[in-house]
C-alpha cells in the first residue's frame, strides 16, 4: 500500500531581513494518486542552493517562481522510484528532479526536469546533485561559454568555497587557466581552497578589502571573474580585470542580508576603459553544452583529477537549518540534505 | 616661408572638481621643421569630445594617454595640407588626424591616424568629424557589434541629443529597430530628438526619474541600451531591459562632476535574473567594420535619410569654452571648433 501523505517543508512567511527558523515549518501533506505516466519517488538527497534566497522574496523573477507562504518549497533532489505507472522506469531506478524539500514526490516522468534518470554506478548519488548536477554545470557554463575561458587566463572566483566555487576553481585549472585565485569567508575555508581545491591563492573577504587581496594574489590582474556575490567584490574585480576581461555574473549574494553595503555602479567605467564584458546567465539556456560537460567532468572524476566535497545534513526537519547555515556561509562545497533514513 | 610657430591650447592644471576656464590657456609654441614624410597641416575643424573629460584627470587610462599640465591638448581634427614632404599627398589635400587643439600641426603622413585623407566632395568637412568620423563610428559599432541590434528591437539611448546619441538613434531606426527612445537634459532637446532625430519618445532626465520615464516611453521594456552616462540611468535601464537584453557601455559621464550620486552596483542582479550582457568598447578595436560603416552611412546621407547637426564654435581661443559647454550639456549634435579664419 503506497503512502498517502508525505512530510514537506513549507514557507510560513517571507523573511523580514535575514531568514529565520520560524519562517519555515514541516507539515504532513497529501500525495496525489499516481496517474498514468507518473512516478512515486522517495527522495534520498536534496540540494540546498544559494538561489533559494531570492525565491524567498516577493520581487519578480524572470527565470523561476517565488516560494509562496503557506506552500511547500521545491528544489533539485535525487530519489529512488518506489512505484511507477511509466513503462520503462521501474521501481528501484534513481531519478533527479525538481520536487525536493519533501520526503516523497509524485512526478511526471516525461516532463523536462521531471525525472532525469541517473546511473549510480558512474558516480556516487551526492555527486549527481553536485559536480555532475546543476552546480557543476553552472560552473562549467559560466567558465567556458559565458566567460570564454582561454588557456593561460588568470581566474578569480568569489564564494570560492561554496558548491559552485569549488567546482569553478578546479574546472578552471583543468581547462587550462594559468592561475586561479578565490575569496571565501574565514581562514579555514581559504586554507582548504589551496590545499584541496587547487586554488593558487585564497583570501578572506572579511579580513581585508578584496581590492587589496586581489592586488596581492593576482598582481598582474585577472582575465576572468566568476562572480557569485556582486557588490564590493565585483567592484574590486572590475579594477583588477585586464583589457578584454570577462565576468560571468552567476549570483549576487551580497545584496541580501543585513551587511549589505552600497557600492557605486560607476565602477563600471572600468568596463569602458578596458573593454570588459559582463554577462548574466542561467544554465538552462545552455543545455546544448550538457553532453560535453558530463563527458568532461565524468572523465575528470574517473581519473581522480577532481575533488568533490559535500556538507550533508540529515533529515527533512533539519533542511531549513541547512539553508540558513548555507546563507551564513556554514558549508564547504555542496550543501545537501540526506533523507536516507526516512523510508 | 612656412610658419615657425602655432597657437595651441594647453592644460594649465588638472581640474579640482568641475573644469573651469582658468584650467586652460592658449599659447604660442614652436612648430618642428618638416621632416621627410611629414605634412604641415592647417586645421579647419576640431572635434570636442566627452571623452576629453576623463583625460583631464590623473587616473590611469588603458586606451589613451592623459593630458599633462603644461602641455598641449590633442584630439581629432580635420585640416588642409599647406606643405608636404610626402609624395602623393600634395598641398590642398584634406586630412583627418589626432593633432587638434592647435591651429597648425606637423604630422607623419604614414602613421595610423596620422593623416587620413578625406574627400570633401562626398560630405561636408564637419561631417567627416561627426557622422562619418569616430562619433558616427562609435554609434555604429556600439549598436551593431557590441549590442548586436536586431530588427524589431526597442532601443534606449542616453545623452541622446549629443553627437553619439543623435547618430545612435537614427542609425538604430535605419537598422530596423522597432522603437527608439532617449533621454536628454531639458525639454528643448527632448523636443528636437522627436522632431529632427527620429526618436519615438524622449524624456528629460532632470525632470523625473528615468525609471519612470522609461516605464512610460517603453512600457514593454527595452532590448538594447546604448549607455553614454552610467549611474542612475544605467540602473534604470537594467530594470527596463527584457530577458536577453544587451548594453553597449560607451561612456559614464555621470561619474564626473558635482552632481554625482552613488547608485548601487547590485542593480546588476537584473543581469543575472534576465541574462543580460553588458560590454564596454573602444571603436579602434573594430576597425574591420569601418568600410561597411562608411558605405552604409554615406549611403544614408546621400539618400537624405539622416539628419546631421553640429554646434560650431569659432576660433581657437574659444575651444576651452566649447569643451566646458559640452560638459555642461550646451550642445546639440556634434560639438566642433571652426578655425576657418585662422589662416
Amino acid at each position: 500500500m503506497s503512502p498517502r501523505t508525505t512530510r514537506v517543508v513549507c514557507l510560513v512567511r517571507r523573511p523580514e531581513k535575514e531568514p529565520a527558523p520560524g519562517d519555515f515549518t514541516v507539515e504532513e501533506r497529501p500525495l496525489p494518486p499516481l496517474g498514468e505516466g507518473q512516478l512515486l519517488v522517495r527522495n534520498l538527497y536534496m540540494s540546498v542552493d544559494p538561489s533559494m534566497r531570492g525565491r524567498l522574496e516577493s520581487t519578480e523573477k524572470h527565470y523561476t517562481h517565488n516560494f509562496t507562504p503557506g506552500s511547500p518549497l521545491d528544489g533539485r533532489a535525487l530519489g529512488v522510484v518506489e512505484e511507477s505507472r511509466c513503462p520503462g522506469v521501474p521501481p528501484g531506478v534513481y531519478v533527479r528532479h525538481q520536487l525536493g524539500w519533501r520526503e516523497r514526490a509524485v512526478l511526471n516522468a516525461a516532463d523536462t526536469d521531471g525525472a532525469d534518470r541517473i546511473d549510480p554506478q558512474l558516480a556516487p548519488l551526492p555527486t549527481w546533485l553536485g559536480l555532475l548536477g546543476q552546480t557543476g554545470f553552472t560552473a562549467y557554463v559560466g567558465l567556458t561559454r559565458v566567460a570564454a575561458l582561454r588557456p593561460g587566463d588568470t581566474v578569480f572566483v568569489s564564494a570560492a568555497a561554496g558548491a559552485v566555487g569549488t567546482a569553478a576553481g578546479q574546472f578552471a585549472r583543468l581547462l587550462g587557466a594559468d592561475r586561479v585565485v578565490g575569496t571565501a569567508g574565514g581562514p579555514d575555508k581559504c586554507a582548504l581552497l589551496v590545499k584541496e581545491f587547487g586554488y593558487d591563492a585564497a583570501a578572506d573577504y572579511r579580513a581585508e578589502p578584496v581590492r587589496d587581496s586581489l592586488a596581492r594574489m593576482a598582481p598582474d590582474g585577472i582575465d576572468v571573474y566568476f562572480d557569485n556575490v556582486g557588490g564590493e567584490q565585483l567592484a574590486a574585480a572590475l579594477h583588477a580585470l585586464r583589457t578584454g576581461g570577462r565576468v560571468a555574473l552567476c549570483g549576487m549574494m551580497s545584496q541580501f542580508g543585513g551587511a549589505r553595503r552600497t557600492v557605486d555602479i560607476n565602477h563600471l567605467i572600468q568596463a569602458v576603459l578596458k573593454r570588459l564584458m559582463l554577462c548574466g546567465f542561467i544554465v538552462r539556456d545552455h543545455d546544448d553544452l550538457r553532453p560535453e560537460f558530463e563527458q568532461q567532468v565524468a572523465g575528470w572524476l574517473a581519473e581522480g583529477r577532481i575533488t568533490t566535497r559535500e556538507t550533508v545534513v540529515d533529515g527533512l526537519e533539519n533542511a531549513p537549518g541547512a539553508l540558513l547555515s548555507l546563507l551564513g556561509g556554514g558549508n564547504v562545497g555542496k550543501m545537501l540534505v540526506s533523507l536516507g533514513d526516512s523510508g
